[in-house]
């Protein structure tokens, strides 16, 4: 068994340009003392600059307002998806009480503050933009003798669905997404806590993005094949997002509708795919995002460019040309990806939770996903296997609670 | 249906203070411009301060070294353990060439570039301190033809135990830690690529402790209990730790042992302990985690110390007394939460993936174990699922591979 030299294995990559500013120090210091100071080097090298203050665990994002927070909320790291059944008995009075509920523990939680009767408050203490967002589906919308909008009710059959009822549908979703995976971890527990009297826990499902601190504030998600995911979403605050997401309808007037589809990705087959082959499916260059017709990420598409022997250089069944259609139809992505635990024989477990936001499902999400389902190379690789509509009500007034302009 | 007016919506928690110092100029803006400041401020308000550069995104722990990084690295946010069962073929030779790939593989990561033949190039430039750790199983080093240590083998059995064999034992041990779970995903995808000639995966688990930029670093972490984890630990680069941590064995020396126990944490029924049993269980206070007879979470604890009715102020049987014994039997602690998507019947499915670092396993820690098996109050509420015991080799130079004490 050899033993090689110490001295080789005291090299730490990184090091060299701080030990180059210090050389006159160590060269000026005995053996030991320099592997004491390459040493304390070596730590300073691997402790991360702490960011100035305040740390991102104090961001909070308001919770009362016109709109419900967590739509147009920059998308934070980790987004959990929970969607309940109500119980058979849970009348308009246990649903109102039910929605006063968990509109109070959002409303602290989202702020800092524990939950009444938290169990754990220290693990409240620092939200990390933490948001709640809620999400009616037909069967509370019915409970509430509500009506419409018209267009909550499941989305109509697509070929290439493989739906699962145990990612599918659901009364009530929680969307609880923040900076910091124990904080959501909190939140949530909190919240079914509350709302378990009234509502047993369909389905579950847990995505992530880019951590804080990874990259700037407003770079373009991508997903686990590498991909862009949303660089054609409309800005909250410019563009027409408002007109996109926000309905002006009835009781949902200040709200969204919301789908919530889990796409499975074959990672592997999508691996026997060469690059120009993966540049191709979805119509972009994957190094940086730029349709093949540009250089850059936001560069406008050139459907009718051509190459020099006549095809299409984005291709007819390319994912963004599918998608865009006339360009009529718009939604608001936020999406989140997802890798679990494999179990039995799984090599992997991976996809991506697709959230979009949009005013009129029917109008603007429902067409597009019939035309990527009619043809989008990308469905070779991935494949939906749950599907869920929602109508997102309104955000409230402090004395208000979520819900409250279909239940009062 | 009533619809509030748009006036109380519009008011949104924590902007007071903002529109206090703008009140004037709001006051001499028309209403209409009035609420553009109003959206304005509330938009700056969610949008947290840019952290000065550099992000956390490019920051990169040093690979090669005298000991592997991940042990003494301060715990990043995420970490995926996977352990590999070697395929029946695999042999000396084999094994040192698996190894080699690994290393290089894990070099290139960690500090930001791609993996030969990486299939997603663009997901490794942001390594976020993302650290490879290897840790072989008493089954690789077997393989190797190699010997010991005397401690590499599965831990005595414990009363408390319910191991399942999917979460328990292993021939090649991967643990990927790093603040950002694209990037943590995106590694242990391209190293078990690379990986599936030579080993199936036996199990996987998914850990994670608050984000980079929640607390101040050297905060310590809490548990989904709400429990302080890790008070105790030798503090890399003082106390006591080189000597806890690194063996000087053999060819292991300037690697260390390493535990890994699943450890399912029944939240609903800790939920029905008070405050009170909740600090006694411990023997430390939930809310700053000072042992009982103190105040501050650093504060010696007093083991003597009685109530005034003759009862020991920390309970025979807390956890805190348990595990210290008579402070001879060190261990560095490096834990991660899990809070996994329930299925079926569950209503959860969390706990802790334990993971301990110490020269000797066998006289560190299994005595402590031991007596934590014989009597430990958070027994009520914790129980092993997982378990397995690797030998982590020493670091290498950048001509060598992980192993290479070993096997040349």
């Amino acid at each position: 068994m050899p033993a090689p030299a110490e001295g080789a294995r005291t090299r730490r990559t990184g090091s060299t340009r701080r030990q180059f500013l210090l050389g006159g120090a160590v060269a000026g210091a005995g053996a030991v003392a320099a592997v004491g100071v390459d040493l304390a080097l070596n730590r300073r090298q691997e402790t991360p600059v702490t960011p100035a203050a305040p740390m991102n665990g104090e961001n909070t994002v308001p919770f009362f307002g016109v709109h419900q927070a967590g739509v147009d909320t920059d998308a934070q790291a980790h987004g959990v998806f929970v969607a309940l059944d109500l119980h058979g008995d849970v009348d308009r009075v246990a649903l109102t009480r039910l929605l006063r509920i968990l509109t109070d523990d959002a409303a602290r939680l989202t702020q800092g503050k524990p939950a009444l009767a938290d169990s754990e408050p220290e693990l409240s203490h620092a939200p990390a933009r933490l948001t709640v967002t809620f999400g009616f589906g037909p069967g509370l919308v019915a409970r509430a003798s509500g009506s419409g909008p018209a267009w909550l009710s499941p989305l109509p059959a697509f070929r290439v669905d493989q739906l699962r009822p145990e990612f599918s549908d659901g009364d009530l979703l929680l969307q609880i997404a923040g900076d910091d995976p124990l904080t959501v971890a909190h939140a949530t527990r909190m919240l079914l806590k509350d709302a378990r009297g009234f509502a047993d826990v369909r389905w579950t499902q847990q995505g992530f993005r880019r951590a804080y601190g990874t990259e700037r504030p407003g770079t373009t998600m991508r997903n686990l094949f590498g991909q862009v995911d949303g660089t054609t979403n409309p800005r909250p605050g410019t563009d027409d997002f408002d007109e996109v997401v926000w309905t002006t309808d009835g009781w949902l007037a200040g709200g969204t509708g919301m789908v919530v589809r889990r796409i499975r990705m074959d990672l592997d087959k999508w691996d026997r795919l060469d690059r120009s082959g993966r540049d191709a499916s979805v119509g972009r260059t994957l190094a940086n995002g730029a349709p093949l017709t540009g250089t850059d990420e936001f560069d406008e598409p050139d459907f009718e460019a051509k190459t020099s022997i006549g095809f299409p250089v984005i291709p007819q069944f390319a994912h963004m040309r599918r998608a865009r259609g006339d360009g009529s139809e718009r939604i608001f992505r936020r999406a989140y990806n997802y890798d679990e635990r494999p179990t039995g024989t799984q090599v992997s477990d991976s996809g991506l939770i697709f959230v979009s936001f949009q005013a009129d499902i029917e109008r603007q999400f429902t067409p597009m996903q019939r035309r990527l389902d009619e043809l989008d190379l990308l469905n070779e690789w991935t494949t939906p296997i749950g599907s869920a509509v929602f109508a997102v009500p309104p955000g409230c007034a402090e004395d208000g609670f979520i819900g409250d302009t279909l239940l009062t």
